[in-house]
């Protein structure tokens, strides 16, 4: 397979099948620019109504060719497409790019287009349909009709790019270009009628001209293969960078858990980018401006920034910037500050600030240097941005001399920002190995990018085996409380204790035996919010609790019109910080979500949330790692970390319960529907955790 | 003093004092700038050393000067610039624009220098020091040595900018240039040692050239000038929009209540910019987006925007930009959807989707300007977005003129999304009234900011008076919490019934008295946290409180070292949603605080804050409607609005508060040095608000 993709990224001949003579018309541009752009191989347009195509020989047909072509660009529509693609197939062709749209995109009609289109490649690979093509600038060999290739030129580089939108690629690739941005490779896969993104990534993740990998995602097709390519190219040392759209989607509404409406689809992919260390891009800018800064393969180390500049204003924005999002920019150490002053005697910039205001030094090259030098060389800092103000407008070179001279001595992170508008000096400096951005915002990306590469560790490959846990039974349905807690009981969730009654004498009984106040509540597998019907009371003892289920027997039967028949008697937790345990499970996979409890949280949404691995769609659970990391992820983490004097929990034995309940949930696999604990209570340390009410339902 | 800001900014006549005849250098620079932008008034170079510069006869000194200049820019240094300055105030030049450094900026030394600068000048108006200076591109007249002048020619338009830094003026200038965005007149104000911001706001909000005011703030120092300056372009049908860095700078810390802590320093501007109707740019480039979109005095009255496209990513993009911020992206009403159909029949464009994506009307004018109208025409829509992608390339006027021929249309918002790299095509598009963005962040911001500027209501101007109250005795030093709700309810405020026991016989009594369950607490103005030295105990009654005392004084003194004398019994709240209710004083002003009780509200800093009206120094309280919609901005206002079950709170008693604490806090003024309710309870509907703890420092 891999050779198939490498003969359709670097093709040594093409075939363009509905080639037009025209060159403004789209089907006349793969023609046109693959000669325009450089190709040295054999281009052979096919086309029944044209003898040549410039000074190329046109063939009639695919029957007709003279070779069999390593790759064909397929420009006929969704009508005749598949035609061309059986015979290219039929011959050998190892891939053909196929641009019609008309399949999956407009419904179903299209999408049974797209299953004729399949079966007619055979064990040919497709690029497509509906795809603008790719562009392979390490080779100079652009495979599409996309506007974007009118540029002249285009920086070569080591970022690769996979695009899920056709439209983006030509969007990538211009600005890319404007900027000094070097590019290796540029896909896009669109509607992945059969190689998708995680083709590309493993691919790229193994192409030596690429080190970083930009991919600009409408939606993960296939979250195991992934997984494991993202894994394979984090092995190889090449970070990668994910601009994801879909934040604004609605989550998905589970029907008797609360954990279907706190996990977004979004937040699926936030947990699977986290998981396999994919830097998620939050803006589309912040998808060519952190692999412009992690290309350099400079690393970050730390947070502290220093900010080198000749005009106030626009250093303290960005040195505000970063503030905002947790990094530092202290004042230099007083050996730097001394290396410093040494350089301009007299002046009156002054040097116990950061950012720090050579005014002077800007505008002479060698003192320019030596400010950098120092800097790179003080302990203070882990990175430092040079400020290009607009009185180097007049002499872009002397800053950008300066500037690259200095980045031998060190593998800091050197970046640029540029104030006033002046793409020129921004692309030079970018050319010449120190990104420059126009945003404080793309700084503190690029910055936050670096960090969070340096940062990431590749999991172990082997998804945790779940414990070895043999169930007595499972059963099935939509469990009542007192089932599901038995469930999770059996894979060693501790729960409330607790007793089922039918009357108030048996109540008094169950109250006496559990001992302290205890909870009266329905035991109904049908009512979904027993507190709307009345059938949840809190603080009774023997004493009080046999009226009060009378009370509570009329009370529901009021509101569903039957007098229920069972009762749970439930040991009261006395204290302990409530939170919600639970998982979701959608097309990208099974994730177990982990919230803070109470009606607070819950209007902050204060969830965190882990995709469980899957191998060859078998479920993995948390390790005890992962589950103490979702823990501290919470923004209320400090409610269970002694936060204003209150006793530290047991956040231990909280993390073992993530874990346990992970391993039921990829144990039951896709048996269990819905599983969720709520609330569980986290006592103080040494006191374990105690799961108060649940819910479940499995298919039979 | 408007007559000398007119002069200032529309000079007839200039005196460059220290002009040099190099025009490199930057003392050369104001000379040839004015020639170059095409100054048509008298300029009048001042060199001792310099016979002529250029065609320009120079001066000698200040005295020779054949005219009073109605404006001098001054290029000399600190050490002399005030010499000039008292020269050209003698002779009664209007203004002088000092452009050197060395003042409050560089420390002490500095500091004395600007106050014998201000001395020098007079009556005579000054713009810096440490400034850039202005340029005024409504009549062509640059005052400034900025290299961004370097640039032929700029875009004349209708959007001031005042800057508190001279840096970002060159920035903002030479991109706003490069986008086509129009400028009016731009101002750097720097040091403010006489004309400040509010200064500039005020000409504009008067000039009839300007109808945006965008500013680059980086302190206010005279907030309320500034709130009647905003208020004053407001009421002009100017908007305002503000850039302010300081987003990282921390919250200032109170001693005794926690009210301080929660009101950081750049949430004191966000409740300023508020209340007065400016619109806060988040990012810098916001600055210059925003203003692009409102300088088209087009109007957005609701949330839903059509997106049309020829180009599937982008539209996207935008869309999911537009989703994640509020925007609503409705499909084509049926109507709607007929007309665009009409347009290209036979095309397998799906048009029951938003983005609309018309690939053959994108390439035909007659389609595209058809398609524009339709939904510019339908009810389902208050704004347009048009997507340019890379086929456009190839033919910018096209869409370009489809675009601005709609314009006439509507007087719905109309913008463009520019995917590929083509800044000649934004700036063209914006040049004619359709402002074009190259970041889908940068089109939420502008309709953001168009919606927030079309629902702002100028806030009647007199301050309200506060309540005529004469309280009985106003106490002083720190406040125990007794003396504390006193205070309050004085004012107006329930407070918690509490009577003031010394021994366990008298709270035995006490407790008899008030009913029900009681709170004893430490009666002591020196301990600051009762809790953390055992001296709050809950839910005692007649029976237990006199043990539950003495335990408590043996707790206390263990940890004080001193036996307490005296504690309050107090009355519990059974119920209701525990808030905070406080002050914050900073330079900005004195501002009122709510925020959500509760340590996970906390954690979340769910607060809101409103800045007190002030005229001529004497404070005015909050209006009733200013105190709900602080209420009503706190995320958790859920909470007290009937969230999941919950009864709806008594909102009215709790703004009637919020009113009562803000009129307390206005009449006794810079007496009152903190003052916190919390927690504050807020009962059901009907049953009020009740202070429950409380803490006041005042001065004697």
């Amino acid at each position: 397979m891999q050779k198939a993709i490498s003969k359709l990224i670097s093709p040594s001949s093409i075939a363009i099948i509905g080639a037009s003579a025209d060159p403004r018309k789209t089907a006349g541009r793969p023609v046109a620019y693959l000669q325009k752009h450089g190709f040295a191989g054999r281009i052979m347009p096919v086309n029944p109504k044209a003898d040549r195509i410039g000074e190329l020989p046109c063939y009639p047909d695919v029957g007709s060719l003279p070779e069999v072509p390593d790759v064909a660009i397929v420009l006929l529509g969704a009508e005749r497409a598949h035609v061309a693609v059986k015979q290219l197939a039929d011959m050998g062709c190892a891939a053909a790019i196929v641009l019609a749209s008309g399949y999956t995109e407009t419904g179903e009609e299209g999408a049974q287009r797209q299953r004729v289109l399949k079966e007619a490649a055979g064990s040919m690979r497709i690029l497509g349909p509906n795809t603008i093509g790719l562009v392979n600038l390490t080779d100079s060999i652009v495979l599409s009709p996309s506007g974007a290739l009118e540029m002249e030129a285009f920086p070569v580089g080591n970022i690769g790019v996979v695009s899920q939108s056709g439209g983006i690629l030509g969007s990538l690739l211009s600005r890319a270009a404007a900027r000094g941005i070097g590019l290796s490779k540029l896909i896009s896969t669109s509607n992945e009628v059969d190689l998708e993104l995680a083709d590309f990534i493993d691919y790229l993740a193994d192409d030596p001209a690429t080190n970083v990998i930009a991919l600009y995602v409408e939606s993960v097709r296939n979250p195991e293969r992934f997984r494991s390519a993202c894994l394979k190219a984090a092995r190889a040392g090449k970070a990668v960078v994910a601009f994801k759209i879909g934040r604004s989607e609605a989550g998905a509404q589970a029907a008797v858990s609360h954990t279907g409406a706190m996990a977004g689809a979004d937040s699926m992919y936030d947990a699977l980018f986290k998981q396999v260390g994919v830097i998620r891009a939050r803006s589309f800018s912040d998808l060519l401006d952190i692999p412009a800064a992690l290309v350099t393969k400079r690393k970050l180390r730390g947070k502290r920034v220093a900010i080198l500049t000749s005009t106030g204003g626009a250093g303290t924005l960005v040195s505000d910037d970063l503030g905002a999002a947790g990094f530092e920019t202290p004042a230099p150490d007083e050996n730097t500050a001394d290396k410093l002053r040494a350089l301009q005697t007299g002046s009156e910039a002054v040097l116990d600030r950061n950012p720090i205001d050579v005014t002077l030094a800007g505008l002479r090259p060698d003192l320019l240097r030596g400010a950098i030098t120092a800097l790179q060389e003080s302990p203070t800092y882990d990175a430092l941005i040079v400020i290009v103000g607009s009185s180097s407008l007049a002499m872009p070179e002397l800053m950008v001399g300066a500037v690259r001279d200095c980045l031998p001595n060190s593998d800091k992170p050197l970046m640029a920002y540029v104030s006033p508008h002046a793409p020129e000096i921004a692309a030079l400096l970018t050319r010449n190995g120190v990104p420059a951005y126009a945003a404080a915002e793309s700084c503190t990306a690029a910055l936050a990018g670096m960090l969070h590469a340096n940062m990431f560790e590749v999991p172990d490959d082997e998804p945790t085996v779940p414990k070895v846990c043999a169930p007595s039974r499972i059963p099935s349905g939509t469990l009542d409380e007192a089932q599901a807690k038995a469930l999770f009981a059996q894979f060693g969730i501790p729960c409330t204790p607790e007793r089922i009654v039918s009357d108030g004498e048996q109540a008094k009984a169950a109250a006496a035996g559990l001992g302290g106040r205890v909870a009266l509540k329905l035991l109904s597998s049908e009512v979904l919010h027993k507190s709307d019907v009345g059938g949840v009371a809190l603080g009774l003892t023997a004493e009080t609790i046999s009226s009060r289920l009378e009370s509570m027997a009329v009370d529901v039967e009021s509101h569903t019109g039957r007098r229920p028949a069972r009762f749970l008697v439930q040991q009261m937790v006395a204290e302990g910080t409530e939170l919600i345990l639970g998982m979701h499970r959608d097309a990208l996979g099974t994730a177990i979500l982990l919230g803070m409890g109470g009606v607070t949280a819950e209007l902050f949404q204060d969830t965190s949330m882990r995709l469980l691995p899957s191998t060859e769609g078998r479920l993995g659970g948390l390790t005890y790692a992962e589950a103490m990391s979702m823990a501290q992820e919470l923004r209320t983490w400090p409610l269970l970390d002694g936060f204003r004097g209150r006793p530290p929990a047991d956040v231990e034995a909280l993390a073992n319960v993530v874990v346990a309940f992970s391993q039921m949930v990829a144990q039951l696999g896709e048996r269990l529907h819905e599983a969720e604990i709520n609330p569980v209570f986290v006592l103080s340390k040494g006191q374990g955790v105690m799961a108060a009410d649940g819910v479940a339902v499995l298919s039979s």
